[in-house]
This record gives structure tokens, sequence and C-alpha cells, in this order.
């Protein structure tokens, strides 16, 4: 195998390191660890860059130390403290070992953050910049670091105690005129975010004013690191996944990682476990359902009729309540709607639901007539209007009482609302049946 | 109000273009429209481009044409051509006669691309160089050109036919030799998208490349426009929503892009729309529950104890079935998953499915003892077996279903899956019951 992998090594040079990654993926293990050690550090730190965390750690682990601290050394600040995060105290010990002493500081620095803050998301590799240089000196220095900074086009612009004063663009640099003051010409109003805020907050921040790079300020005001825009990204698109599977009941907390890198290669018992505790519950949801119909036993043998119409109606109630909880989820994720607004969409949800329970009754009634007569029309047109009210409201609710409560609106899933709005189904209809149907 | 609108004007320009397009946004049409039209035309159309597509329309047709080609022309060229797109044809003609020739084609050649296209969200404000010049010289290009350019932060070289031969960064520009040649400093293997590729596609590339700008390519490999990242950010954005959106059965073709560009302040009606036509549709699902439930109405009433595991299994086959289509649906958007990998993940879902069967057979076999003695603790263990399967598998399958069917998988959503689920839930649990209990 070795005349092969001599012979692929520069294919992979050549390639953009994104698709150089996704070759390597494909590979076994010791096929292309010697593929990404026969190339130059930094090539291989940005090929490491684009592989699936799991590849990253299996990699790293068959390294020997000194191969993987040269790596660690040219990889950018926020990729090498996301893989000195998933490594096991051991290896990890081991690379420290090999480190420099500031390489080691900064990553410890990096991985103090906890998961889910913009913190643990950003990199150091900025660049900054004192008030006092020229714009010719300012680019001067831009040029001298550029190899090491995720990027020099937004440049900060701090004092001596590394707080931040301003920001300035390499495009406003090379249209100044050479000898302005950097301090002159940044912009003061420098849109930030803190360091412990949750990182999808930065990400929508960043995106909102259209940023290439967002700065990080810790509680003082210092410069800690940025979020650049492909970070951003791929923040958004791993919090939309996070939604996505709370919403379709897939969803286990801190085993969603497995899930989040890798929807087609996570394990069978990964994907067992994150769906057993869904279904599970909500079976227990669906006893109440059970225990609501035992209850009307008699009602339920003396009207059989009844019956036909029952998966029918628990069903609106909960395909409506999942279109509003939907609604309210994804608002609450885009921001274009805030906890505060729950008053102002009930009155909304109202008409809605209102319009809604209308037509569908109006739709029920002509089967419930031709099936079972006048008076079972009557019953099931009251119970689909009452069903589909309880469970839009339900379904817009939830969200905002989790959201209370401390917990992820989405959590307020497609399968829980219609688990509740079942349950409630089987009430409001068989109660309804009871009296109308007794009188 | 003249006086209110001279003292906010200068607040509104010293404020980032977004916070101001938030607070104009919440003023009447009357108030902001002055307020809009006092600052240069370059400021207010970085404002425009932050306010939604309903606001932008209001405001552009309250405006004196003269007004709103002045800011029109100061308007970056895809936030221009949306403008236009959205303007009816006796405002788009008022406008077009009111500017200068060169914008008009400009406009015209960008809303030809049909919407959901690259083309639909490209910009033609790209920096582009020829190779023949020295990298002083293209510095000096970009700083000239830079006012009017979305980014010069990446430059397309171009031959005389505007075919693109490669791209070259600034960074990589100021770090050259001042006499270095663009066509040698160039990167040849440029990624582009064609422009008549679907949007969410470029931005899917845009991200899995880390660009700062993607180059939209026509048929014969010609430069005609630039996805910025900002813009490729909004579209995964809003792609996001319309999966989610479908996913929750709130849904119905182009009439969505109401409730994309805002979820909260969407119409009652437009609402009502949207819903009604999926709880319409989702009843007819729920008449055959109902008929497979009259087929077997001898059988419940000789053994009602049935009807209590009645909403509890088929819940179950729906939410098995809505944790499927959840996954396959968001692994066929991220692309970790494509239309060619159903086979294996159908291997995968037998095992998954049969895992989570027998788990849930056993809690509710227990039930089933206590509620209705062994004969029907084996039919719901058994019901529950195959119901978790079978829903399972259509939510596996649907997506990729729809998907062959040229539709979006994204419609096989939580609803319709429950509705399909539903209906052989009901079926395959009396089937099961009426063959053992008739033993």
């Amino acid at each position: 195998m070795t005349a092969a992998a001599g012979d692929a090594a520069p294919a992979l040079e050549r390639q953009h390191p994104a698709d150089a990654a996704e070759r390597l993926a494909e590979l076994p293990l010791e096929e292309a660890r010697p593929l990404l050690a026969a190339l130059p550090p930094r090539q291989q730190a940005q090929i490491f860059g684009y592989l699936e965390p799991g590849d990253q750690v299996a990699l790293a682990e068959a390294m020997p130390r000194a191969e993987l601290a040269a790596l660690v050394s040219a990889m950018s600040s926020d990729e090498r403290a996301d893989l000195v995060r998933r490594l096991d105290a051991e290896d990890r010990a081991a690379l420290f070992r090999a480190l420099a002493h500031a390489e080691r500081e900064d990553i410890r620095r990096l991985i103090a953050y906890p998961e889910g803050t913009a913190g643990s998301v950003m990199s150091s590799d900025y660049a900054s910049l004192p008030p006092e240089l020229s714009v010719r000196e300012a680019i001067e220095v831009l040029r001298r670091i550029a190899p090491d900074r995720e990027t020099i086009y937004d440049a900060y612009v701090t004092d001596a105690d590394r707080r931040l004063l301003g920001v300035v663009s390499l495009r406003d640099l090379i249209l100044a005129q050479p000898g302005t003051r950097v301090g002159e010409l940044m912009v003061r109003d420098v849109i930030t975010a803190s360091a412990d805020d949750p990182r999808e907050e930065a990400a929508r921040t960043l995106a909102d004013y259209d940023l290439l790079a967002l700065p990080i300020v810790d509680g003082s005001g210092r410069l800690v690191g940025i979020l650049t825009a492909d970070d951003a990204m791929d923040v958004a698109e791993e919090e939309a996944t996070r939604d996505i599977l709370k919403g379709g009941a897939v969803s286990g907390g801190s085993a969603d990682e497995g899930l989040i890198a890798g929807l087609k290669s996570a394990s069978v018992f990964l994907i067992y476990r994150l769906r057993i505790f869904w279904l599970v519950g909500l079976v227990f949801g669906n006893i109440f359902s059970g225990l609501g119909i035992a209850r009307y036993e008699e009602l339920i043998e003396a009207n059989i009729a009844l019956v036909f119409f029952l998966p029918l109606l628990i069903a609106s109630g909960g395909n409506a309540g999942a279109q509003s909880a939907t609604l309210v989820v994804r608002g609450l994720a885009t921001g274009d709607v805030e906890m505060g607004d729950w008053m102002l969409l009930t009155a909304r949800e109202v008409a809605i639901a209102g319009l809604l329970g209308v037509s569908m009754a109006v739709a029920v009634a002509a089967i419930g007539l031709a099936r079972g007569g006048p008076e079972i029309a009557l019953v099931v047109a009251l119970a689909m209007m009452a069903i589909v009210l309880v469970g839009s409201l339900i379904g817009l609710l939830l969200p905002f009482l989790l959201g209370r409560l401390g917990m992820d609106p989405a959590t307020a899933s497609g399968p829980l609302v219609t688990s509740l709005a079942d349950v409630m189904g089987v009430l409001i209809y068989l109660g309804i049946a009871s009296r109308i149907l007794a009188l």
C-alpha cells in the first residue's frame, strides 16, 4: 500500500482541503494517516479541519505524539480547541507535554468555555491593532501576521489592556490615506457578543448584521476572540438540526451530538437510545387516552358508531397542535417571535383555530350525518371545533411554557403536542358524546 | 411631524443600518418615508436592504419616482433585483423609465433567473481583474471599484469573454510581490455554482468550502455573479424554515413566502389557508382508519378492552414514523444522506425498529396482562412490534419516494407520516386481534 499512498499524496495536495478531507475519510485509518503525514503541517491542518469530529479523534489517537503536536500547532485555535475537548484525559496530557507553553495556555483558555457558549466556538487567531498606528503601518502589520490569522479583513483596535476600542476593515484601510491614524479611521460602535452568550445568539447577531467576523468580549469588555462567518454558518446549521430532531422527538441531551455529527453514520444503538426514550414516554400520555376511553366503555358499546370518528377527531387535534407548535418554535428560533409575544399570538390563534374548527366541523358533520344520523353529526361537529381549538392552543402555549421553565421551547415537539392533544381529544369527544347522547 | 422627523434623522444616520431599519419598520409609512428620504442615497440603500420585503414594497410604492430611482441606483444589484421582482407591472415600468439604461439591463438580466435558483440570489457587483495586471495595478483597480462592489476580498480573474480563469484574494494580493502578475498568483481550481442550480445547493457549497463568496457562472463558464456569505446564510435559514414548516404540515407552495418573511406578522387568513389544506387532507387519511375500525365493530363490541389500547398503539406507530422521517428529511437537507442511501438505511432501520418494537411490546404486554389477560397481552405485544416496524419504515421510505417523484422530501411531514401510520396501525392491530381472539 506504500506505493499507492506515495502515488496519491501529490493528488491530495492539489485538491481543495474540503475535497481532500472527504477522500481521506473514505480510506481506512492505516492508509489515511501516512497520506496526511506526507503533507506539510499547514496543509495537514487545513485538511484536518474539514474532517468529521469522530475521524479527527481517530486520526489524532493513531498519530505519534510529535507528529500530532506539529499538526495541532498548525491548526486554527478554535479547531484545535475542539479537537482537544474531544480527546480523553490521557491523550490530552500527552499532547500538552509536546506543545509549546503559549499554545498550551491558548488551548486551556479556549476549552474552559462551556459547550454551547460563544466562547466555545470562537477563535483566538484574530488581528488586532493599536489605535496610534498609521494606515501604512497597519497594513504592514496585517501583512506580517496574515499567515497565522483566521481573517485580516476585519482588524480590531484595542488598548494596552486588550479592551476593544473599534474595528477597521482592510477595505477601509486600503481606501484611506496612508498617513491617517487607525484610531481616526476605526468604527467605534462595534457589534460584539459576550463569550458567555449562547453560541446560536452570537451566530444570529453575525447574520443579522451581515458581518464577516463577530468580536467576542469578556465581562470587562476585553477582546478574547472572534466568531468567523464560516463557523457561524456551522453553528446555525447545527442548531437547526438540533431543533428539528427535538421537533421529531429524536433527542436526548448530550447524545444528540453523535447524531448531529452524522445522521447517516450514527450507530443503531445510539439511534435506538434517542428514540426509545420518547416512544416510551409518550406511551404514558396515551395510557391516559386509554383510561379516558375505558371510562366511557358503556357509552361506546351503546353507540359503536362513535369509534369510527375516534382516530379522525383525535388526529385532527394533534395535527392542529403540531402546526401551531411548529410555527411558534421556529419563530422563537429565528428571533421573529419573542417570549413576551404569547398573549398577542394567543389572540390570533383563537381566531385562526376558530376558523379551522368551523371548517373542519362542517366537513366532519357531513360524514357524521351519513354514518350515524343527526345526533352523531352534532356530537362530532361540536367535538371537532373544541378539539381543534384546544389542540391549537396546546401547541401554541407549550413552547412558551417550556421556555419560562428554562427548557428549550423546541422540546415541545410534534409528538409531545400530538400526545397531549390526543388525551384532550378523547376526553372532549366522549365527554360531549355522553352529554348529547344521554339527552 | 416634520420637526420630529428632522430631530430623528441624525440619530438614524448614526445607527447601524440593521438597527435603523428595525426602527423604521416600527414607524407608520408616512413617518418612515421622509426620515429615509432625508439621508444620502447610499445610506438609504443600506438601511433599505435590511427591511423586510413587505416593508420595502410599501415604501417603494409610496416614493416619488425620481426618489425611488436614486435609491434603486444606490442599492446592491441583488437587493434591487429582489425589490423589482416584487413590484407590480405598473410600478416596475415607471421605475424602469427613470433608470439609466445599464442599470435597467442589469436588473432585467437578474430578474430573468427563476425564483429558487442561484441566479435569483446572486449579485452582479463582483470585482473582476484581467490576468495580465500586476499585483500593484490590481490593488489600485480594487481600491477604485471598492465602493460599488459587494466584496473586494475575493477578486475573479476573467478573460475578455468574461470566462472565469481563477480567483485571487486581497489577502494574497497584499502578501505578494507588487510586480507579480495576477495570472501567476491566482488559484485556478475555482469552486463555482451554476446560475441554474438550486439556491440552497449554492449556499451549501459556499458553507462546505468556507468561502466568503461563491462565483456563479452560466452554461458556458462565463462569470455572471457572486453569492456572498451573508446572502448564503439567509438562504440557508429560509430553507431550514421552509423544511420545518413542511415538517409541521404548515405549507402551501408559494404562500409559504408570506410566512417565511415573518411568522409573527403573517395574517390570520394566510395561516388559516396554509393550515386548513393539510388538516382537511389528513382527515381523508383518518377516514380510512375509521373504516378499518368499522369493519371490526363486532370484534370490538365483543372485546371492548381492545379500545383502551387503540390510541396507544396507533400513536406509537405514528411517533416512530415521525422520528424516522425527521432523521431522513434532515439528513437529505444537510447533504449527509443521499437519495441512493435508501437501501442501506432501510437495513439499519429494520434493526433499530426491531429493537424499539420489542422494547415497546414488553412495556405494553404488561399493561395488556393487567387490563385484559394473556390473550389481550399477546395481541397488543404482537401488534406493537408490527406497528412500530411498519410506522418506522413508512417514515424512512416516504421521503425517498417523494424525492424520486420529483417532490420535496420534506413534504413527508410528521402529520402525513403519522396519518399513514395511523391507518396501518388500526388495520394491523384489529387484524391481529381478529385472528388471535377468534382462536
